[in-house]
């Protein structure tokens, strides 16, 4: 099928084991001398002024050496949720660090914690996204709205598209707004011949990390620099941040990437900058470890979106216009991502007229953020099951709709701009050939259906660097400053493998901290083996060069005639004159060299996006009785370019198909009118475990290479969990006739479906 | 004087604050969960089988943890002092490691040391280098004399030369025979009007650091590798030798240098081995920190040499022969230096006739090593205390003497090879024209005199490699492997800042570890500035360039017409067109970058020496009814090519010269018969105090550009120790008529030959 010996090669990923076997040094599992455990008091409220805050029989404590509030801290200007640090005066949602308490042990922490008295006085809220923006709603930001971090940027999902200012108004909720128009949306359902127009909602979904949130915060006294260890996707960023909360250049921040137990775009930088701040105020390394209980309250999830949708079809099934409202529930930061849904809303089926409006508004709830593909499963769950119902209403085949509208290349995007080359067609092709989908007819029965759906990710782009040096037992050595959340370094190998042209066994990659390794963005928005993997085959392939322009030397031959075989640099056609790589490479390595070191860097940016879809089919039981729906068979299909490693992809496709499948059934953070998070461990809130799965999972590759990732590779880590839920609906549909609206489809909410019991049916 | 901006700037060095304020972090300080402390059992015994070993005293104690001896490492061949570990059978010197006690405090590990219990056979031993070549000597080594670590070569001590090969001949104690000849000396003896003939000695001394030797090692469990932190000069020389030791691939060890608190070429690898497999025995990490005592009695100090020399001269100064019989007295491993003591006395006055011989001999005692100059201080006190007095015997100034016989560039090396370009006369003309020279012979009196000696180093060479980035701050990064034992950090400052064209205070040095830094020899032979500076001085230059090719894009200009101005890149002539360094960088540093990030490397390797030359001006005092010698004034005059740091080659010049003032006047490790060291404490063995030192002390830098160092320079750290013992006895010739001629001149021994009883006056 293809000439590469090791791309493609299915390979275990290379720190698995260290995970399995316990002995992966986590941030909890670190210990530094004189090191502070620290722990957190929650506001209570959702909002409220702090009128005092009493530390002494916290203080009392034995084993507690410090109590941290906001008169310890820097003044800062809180312009992003990530240096929020410590209340100052307000709070503004339940859970928000109000103090920080230092004790030489995790339990004197807490014990300390529950004794540190805070005073409040509570203040009128807005929950919701209706209540945000009713006209005489408090404020989040009465003095104005910050900015907000942007690490929807970090993921692939920062698009153009008009955008309404406000300047001289009144101080509102609305923290972004935008649209997306062309054409004449009004004409468009005029020639339609059937119009499918319903609300689409999705709750606050939690990443739910295996591991939460963990940082040590070392300070310097002498450079007065600051070393962190973080459980962070983003080492580069955090530094910066860090930097920035400290008042110091970014060179004497140094941020080590740690063992990281599961990101999902929610590790980006977080309380990387209050554990500096606390370390340098005590003068003392401090761990932060979150609870649980913290981790659901405070790091922050995917908001909860809305969308109003419209979508006209003539009989054939073209579509004639989109309209669509856009609704993001924010919390207490903007996370800048409603522009985004509505542009994706209005771009996989490129339709003549459009007409899109996002809104983001602020509400007193924690802040929100990235999950893996920001915003995609709710826009895909609105798209993909309303381009469903129009078939269905046309009795027209599901995937010939989606066929007949789908985005090829060159399309316009909502935007305007040109989509790049893309597999969408390709991977709807895919699923419309499989079996679950060709019986599909044959296999509905009452309560029991298939569904189909598609859905994708953009992809990220970045600058990347990242060098290559050869030791003398023959390892390839590639260094890389990306962090490895999903299997990355993996990949890495495989792809200096196949550029040097050794063994996977015999390439080392080594990921350090911001300090040693070359720069790297953030791992998100599914691009790092996308970018940083150029850098990694250019370093490669330039030490080869180098190796092999020592070995020309040393045969007193022509670079051309000597070739890499099993290790060993050898003329062609004369294997009695063969080195030993790390012979050649230690020649450069001695006193008395000849020969400088191999050494070789490569240095790339990648300024392409290309975007990667994913399809799947479901095939669902729902009890009629209780409204439960078992999900029998799920199947998987998504272009992935290249797939460097299929059994990392294979993963990524089962682990994103399988958080998808929370989205669509089982996940949602509930809050009360006052703000309270009902759902604040795993007893209440609902992860899927194995049981929950299909109990057949098929993940399909296709490859429609790109022209900018290694090898043709694309961004595979999003695009799986974007699809699911519109399938789960979509099979629903099939199964039950009912047109599910809300997420998750719990089995009350299909229940009370089922029944006509939720308006829109 | 020059163009230079950062060269030539006197700069404090950089890591001095974290020393002085006592917060840097030396290996005693590095706590690791789980660690385990050492303690050596040393042998009793210079010479002796082992009957028994009874740990279970020692075992016995609380906190001890394991008692290691030969039996729980690996067997291995122990063909270097390094890998020697515990010993196996048999001991060969007082202090020799026979077993490792491991416990969970320092105290309790010395009080199990205490209680192990081991039955020796004492057997016949040979201590002097005259014993040890009797025919009847007991034989260190019976079965072959292994060949050594070489750690010579790592100093630019490596040379050729003939070399008597022993086939099918008897064991010996002989480790090395070599000799230099040319022309007839009996013809060139017969042709000189005065001939000098002597025996000189200098004892064994140690590099007396402050700081002990530290290791600690850690196992991976998971890999089988093994991490370390370790006082060494040679981290990359440790990782070989570590993995060797414990059967891996070099790339699963990896050794962090850590802070050192003085090298001066006792710390190339030595203990690591051992303490590496002593943690994979018991899966923990360990920390051995040798005790003062045992750093006296068990760390490769400079071997005792012996020097039989004749030199003749014409009337007019010029020589006619030099004839030498050079003894080394290794220890019990090869040092390998004897040929180039033989070397040196063959190389810097060249003659036409020319009969070196070259002994080394194994004996009983702690094997020896580097120590500044290796050989050198012997070499140039024999040789340039003969040549003071030939001058004295013809009446001739001691000065012109030396320039009439002084070696030039592209005379004839000892073995015929030709000498590379230095200064060895513009730093003799540079002393003779210092008044304290000039007013010599009006200064002298009874027990008052001048002495004059030049010494140097041919200098090391090796490959090395650097890496430049830049941050958002402006900071300009420098990444090398060199570690820094005496102020290389800040001189690699200054060459970055000077190519780059940054005020040093905007460059960062980042020397990390053997898995994250470029490759760097160890850091020996006066070579890290001359080699590692120039891949310094290229990655600057190439990083350089990249920003300038980012800002000529960011400001449509060409290349050509931008300056670097106060950290800002600006269109030349046009100052409103300036944008900071930081700002140019960060544009390869975000997410939607259209530029890759600045990052660069140099990759250098350097085959030719530069020597180095060194003249020293000593005024004494000789008390003549106690024997003892005061330093009143002394003068370094030192070609270092190019002062890239002033002030830290000051530094140099004045540690050496103190060292040198340790090895003429003050320091000698004595042995008694049975091979018990009689000075194994800083009690009974005499460094230099701020007391002994001249109260009047001026360092003179010469400048002859090298044409291979980094702008210019070459090696500083040795040359300075080299003349002192020389130049000291020239004094106390001057002084008082008498010529020393064995090491240290300490008040009794210049008392005996004050009064005619050393036999050679």
């Amino acid at each position: 099928m293809s000439d590469f010996t090791a791309v493609g090669q299915p390979r275990p990923i290379i720190d698995g084991k260290a995970k399995i076997t316990g002995t992966a040094q986590y941030v909890p599992d670190l210990q530094l001398p004189r090191m502070l455990h620290a722990r957190l008091v929650p506001s209570s409220y959702a909002h409220a002024n702090i009128l005092g805050i009493d530390t002494s029989d916290a203080l009392a404590v034995p084993g507690v050496v410090a109590v941290l509030t906001h008169n310890d801290l820097p003044d800062i200007v809180p312009n992003s949720r990530s240096n929020l640090l410590l209340a100052r005066g307000r709070v503004m949602f339940v859970g928000q660090p109000v103090a920080m308490v230092l004790a030489t042990s995790e339990t004197a922490a807490a014990d300390g914690a529950e004794r540190v008295m805070v005073e409040y006085e509570p203040l009128p809220v807005a929950i919701t996204v209706e209540e945000a923006l009713a006209s005489d709603a408090p404020l989040v930001w009465p003095n104005g709205i910050p900015k907000g971090s942007g690490d929807a940027g970090e993921h692939g999902a920062d698009v153009g598209g008009g955008e309404v200012t406000h300047e001289g108004e009144k101080a509102t909720n609305i923290a972004q707004e935008g649209f997306y128009k062309r054409g004449d949306v009004a004409a468009g359902f005029a020639a339609a011949d059937v119009i499918v127009e319903r609300t689409y909602t999705s709750p606050m979904v939690h990443q739910s990390s295996l591991e939460t949130h963990g940082i040590i915060a070392q300070p310097d006294p002498i450079s007065g620099g600051m070393a962190l260890w973080s459980s962070t996707q983003d080492p580069f960023g955090s530094r910066k941040e860090v930097a920035g909360v400290l008042g110091i250049p970014e060179s004497l921040v140094r941020v080590k990437g740690a063992v990281i137990g599961g990101g999902f775009g929610a590790k980006f930088t977080l309380y990387d900058p209050l554990v500096a701040v606390a370390a340098r105020a005590v003068g003392r390394p401090v761990r932060l470890a979150l609870t649980r209980s913290e981790e659901l309250m405070a790091t922050n999830p995917a908001p909860p979106i809305r969308v109003d949708l419209k979508i006209g079809a003539k009989n054939d099934g073209t579509l004639t216009a989109i309209q669509a409202h856009v609704f993001v529930d924010a919390g207490c930061y903007p996370m800048s991502i409603a522009k985004f849904v509505g542009f994706q809303l209005g771009s996989y089926y490129p339709v003549a007229n459009l007409d899109i409006q996002a809104i983001e508004a602020l509400t007193f709830k924690q802040s929100t953020g990235a999950y893996r593909a920001p915003g995609a499963p709710t826009a895909f769950f609105a798209l993909d099951t309303a381009i469903d119902e129009i078939a269905e209403k046309l009795d027209l085949d599901p995937i010939e709709v989606r066929l007949k509208n789908a985005a090829r290349p060159g399309d316009l995007l909502a935007d305007g701009d040109p989509w790049p080359g893309m597999g969408m067609r390709e991977t709807l092709q895919r699923v419309q050939a499989h079996p679950l989908w060709k019986n599909r007819d044959q296999a509905r029965a009452e309560g029991h259906g298939v569904g189909v759906a598609i859905g994708g990710w953009m992809g990220g782009t970045s600058p990347a660097a990242a060098v290559c040096n050869v030791n003398r037992d023959g390892m390839v050595q590639i260094h890389v400053g990306a962090m490895d959340i999903s299997g990355s370094t993996t990949g890495f190998t495989l792809l200096a493998a196949e550029a040097f042209g050794v063994s996977p066994d015999k390439i080392q990659i080594v990921a350090s901290d911001t300090e040693n390794s070359p720069f790297a963005t953030g791992t998100g928005g599914s691009k790092m083996t996308y970018t940083t993997g150029v850098a990694v085959v250019k370093a490669a392939e330039e030490a080869r060069r180098q190796v092999l322009a020592i070995a020309a030397e040393e045969f007193e031959a022509a670079v051309e005639d000597l070739e890499i075989v099993d290790g060993n640099v050898q003329v062609r056609g004369t294997p009695t004159k063969s080195i030993p790589l790390g012979e050649i490479a230690g020649q450069g390595m001695k006193f008395d060299s000849d020969y400088p070191p191999v050494f070789a860097h490569g240095r790339t940016v990648i300024t392409d996006q290309s975007p990667g879809f994913c399809a799947q089919l479901i095939e669902v039981d729902v009890d009629q009785e209780t409204g439960e729906v078992k999900v029998l068979h799920h199947v998987t299909v998504q272009d992935v370019g290249r797939a460097i490693n299929p059994m990392a992809v294979e993963g990524q496709m089962m682990g994103g198909s399988t958080q998808g499948l929370g989205w669509a059934l089982y996940e949602k953070m509930t809050y009360d009118e006052d703000g309270q998070l009902l759902t604040g461990s795993w007893m209440d809130y609902a992860v899927p475990d194995s049981m929950q799965v299909a109990p057949k999972f098929e993940a399909i590759i296709v490859e429609v290479p790109s022209e900018h990732g290694p090898f043709g590779a694309r961004g595979v880590g999003e695009p799986p969990v974007t699809p699911t839920a519109a399938a789960v609906a979509n099979a629903i549909a099939h199964a039950t006739g009912v047109r599910m609206t809300d997420l998750p489809m719990t089995a009350p909410t299909v229940l009370r479906t089922l029944h006509g019991q939720n308006g829109q049916s």
